[in-house]
């Protein structure tokens, strides 16, 4: 069999050969601990501070604003809890939106279990938050208010600048979680206006286990791995040079390739979208066509397990995923589109595409096909589709 | 010049050509999230499950009491936070040694402020544990029990059997930070008796930014990172696959060459500690000479500071430490020396070799050398050893 055709990269995207080259001699050569204070740790240390100067150009930030951690899910955890711990005494009433990755989620849910007052921003049936609602709910002893730049599931792209006026207006802080965003969308914190953004290395060809949190200078946010020295003394742990120096490499590839890549893959999204709604009856897009993420289209195939057709494409060797990877292996329905309205069983019938630049309008249109056939075929056997569904074809 | 000789294996080591090799395909080939339910991600989960399966059989645990982190510091917040909060309604009494890592002392200092009681365990002048004394301090509501199986400053191998024993005689989690000394001595979690133990990569010709938590079935420890399903929902973030890879490679090769390292290291570090404490008058040895790290030697050189000679050692291209990397830049006096009774000036004046496997006798005889000229010439400068040093020396 060929190899694998891969739209799987909201999950994750191989490491680009220019990040790989450039982290190699990290690893076995110039392998000092930065913080030594000798040739061999001096040349560590000069890595990690060109990379972070590069990242903190491109999100046009201070260096002294961003801190490298070990990925998003550090990141989203540090600036949660570090924020509700920091300005506990100030308030204890926390805001983030119910469509947020698992790494807010579950630490939000810890944090109400620790006395803080966790609430929900309400979004529409695509996603977006509801502005007005949000705005109804902010109070003066709010200390976070959290949204995602861009859904890792349904791509939706969110009005964070809108967003942060309104959690600053009470003096919260305002935190964005751009682990799907950054790298594929221009973003500027300044312009934005957040407090604090998570990004991740892995989502844009550059290594795993390697991010960063942008934390604004005098917002005050409270370490949650405690040690040494290293990142100003806010996050413990000996600094992953190599995986430093790839993700800033990846990202600056990113930012170089932004424009050609957002039209190159939302071209292929585009027409996979319009085939599959034409050409697929009882499907449904989840999440909007404009403000959305340039590599993700996201459909509920009515009268059909999600499961099910992720293991048909695996079969054909189209690799998706149903909801989001973090989540995988569980049997729940998505959270994010049960926020988003779906009723029970199209929030389990949903699978996810996400491009990547080195996709083909072959592989898409090969997709297509395949999924056209196997969810024809899928359908006949379901017992629910004959009565529902002949009906709904009248 | 010559490329410089590296004496600090302690802070961290290179990555070691087999590791390397093994975790190449794992960047940009076999690149899937372990995650993902579809044929890139089944190859990635292999992988990990390997890897785990490797280190746990190294240690003698199950794969299921073995979870992968981001780092010895990471693990170590793990434990003592995640135990801390598990257990915190049966007692409120911690129990570490005065000599741990800044990773354990920063985090339990963390929890004194959240209502712990840290109470610290009485070490030698060789900075060997006083068990009579632990056993005194251990209550009814000593909920946790840790201590470093070697300490990364001086070398002291610590009698954890003996520790577990007082500590589950009181019912308390006995957790060991084993960061320097998984891979250099042969560890059984079993024999040992712990709960809970620390693991680096970086320190054994692996990869930085991974690490491992031995957590023994049964335990309960809070997560401090939360998210998605990764590490049986113990530990959210995507899975480092290379990184992990590369550990075990690294962990198993260790583990063959354990008895020859140890040989090897040990008489290089032996033939140091002899031919210093001959040959450079007024120089004291930190810690023991039995039970001590085979790679580790480190000297308080009276009436300078430390600092000074290790400008002047890595002038002449020998790269060492003055106390771990992880404090480094910080102008207090070590902790551990000041715990093992040493004046400020001596706790100032220590400096750490740590050899490695490619060191070579002839680096070593250059080193020591280096160390009687630049210590001859720096006490020259210094008033204060004209007074006391010629008193002293008749």
């Amino acid at each position: 069999m060929e190899k694998p055709i891969y739209f799987d990269h909201a999950a994750t995207t191989p490491v680009c050969e220019q990040a790989l080259e450039k982290m190699l001699p990290y690893f076995s050569e110039v392998f000092g601990n930065p913080n030594s204070q000798h040739a061999f740790g001096r040349e560590s240390a000069k890595a990690v501070d060109e990379a972070r100067d590069t990242i903190a150009k491109i999100i046009n930030c201070k260096s002294s604003e961003l801190y490298f951690t070990a990925g998003g899910t550090e990141s989203d955890n540090w600036a949660l809890r570090g924020v509700a711990n920091a300005y506990r005494e100030r308030g204890k009433h926390i805001i983030i939106s119910p469509i947020e990755h698992a790494a807010m989620l579950s630490t939000a849910k810890a944090l109400a279990k620790d006395g803080f007052t966790v609430e929900y921003m309400k979004v529409d049936e695509e996603g977006f938050v509801d502005l007005a609602h949000l705005k109804s709910i902010v109070r003066k002893d709010t200390i976070f208010v959290g949204c995602m730049l861009a859904n890792n599931e349904v791509g939706t792209i969110e009005p964070i600048k809108e967003i942060a006026e309104i959690a600053h207006s009470v003096g919260a802080v305002c935190f964005t979680d751009a682990v799907q965003a950054a790298g594929v969308l221009k973003i500027d914190v300044k312009d934005l206006g957040v407090d604090l953004m998570s990004m991740s290395s892995h989502k844009i060809y550059g290594p795993k286990g390697v991010g960063a949190l942008y934390i604004r200078n005098g917002v005050k946010v409270q370490s949650i791995l405690t040690g040494g020295h290293q990142e100003r003394m806010k996050r413990g742990g000996t600094t992953n040079v190599p995986a430093i120096v790839g993700f800033s490499t990846a990202f600056e590839i990113a930012e170089k390739e932004l424009d050609q890549n957002f039209k190159y893959v939302s071209s292929l999204r585009d027409h996979f979208i319009d085939r599959v709604l034409n050409e697929v009856p009882f499907v449904k897009l989840n999440g909007p066509r404009q403000n959305r993420l340039p590599a993700n289209a996201d459909f509920s195939f009515k009268f059909i397990e999600g499961e099910s057709i992720l293991f048909s494409l695996d079969l054909a060797g189209i690799c998706v995923s149903s909801g989001s990877a973090c989540s995988s292996g569980s049997l729940e329905p998505s959270h994010v589109l049960l926020a988003l309205g779906l009723p029970e069983e199209l929030a389990h019938g949903s699978i996810r595409f996400s491009f990547g630049k080195h996709n083909t309008i072959e592989q898409v249109d090969y997709a297509v096909e395949t999924i056209k056939s196997a969810v024809k075929r899928l359908r006949e056997m379901s017992p629910l589709f004959k009565s529902e569904g002949e009906i709904k074809y009248v």
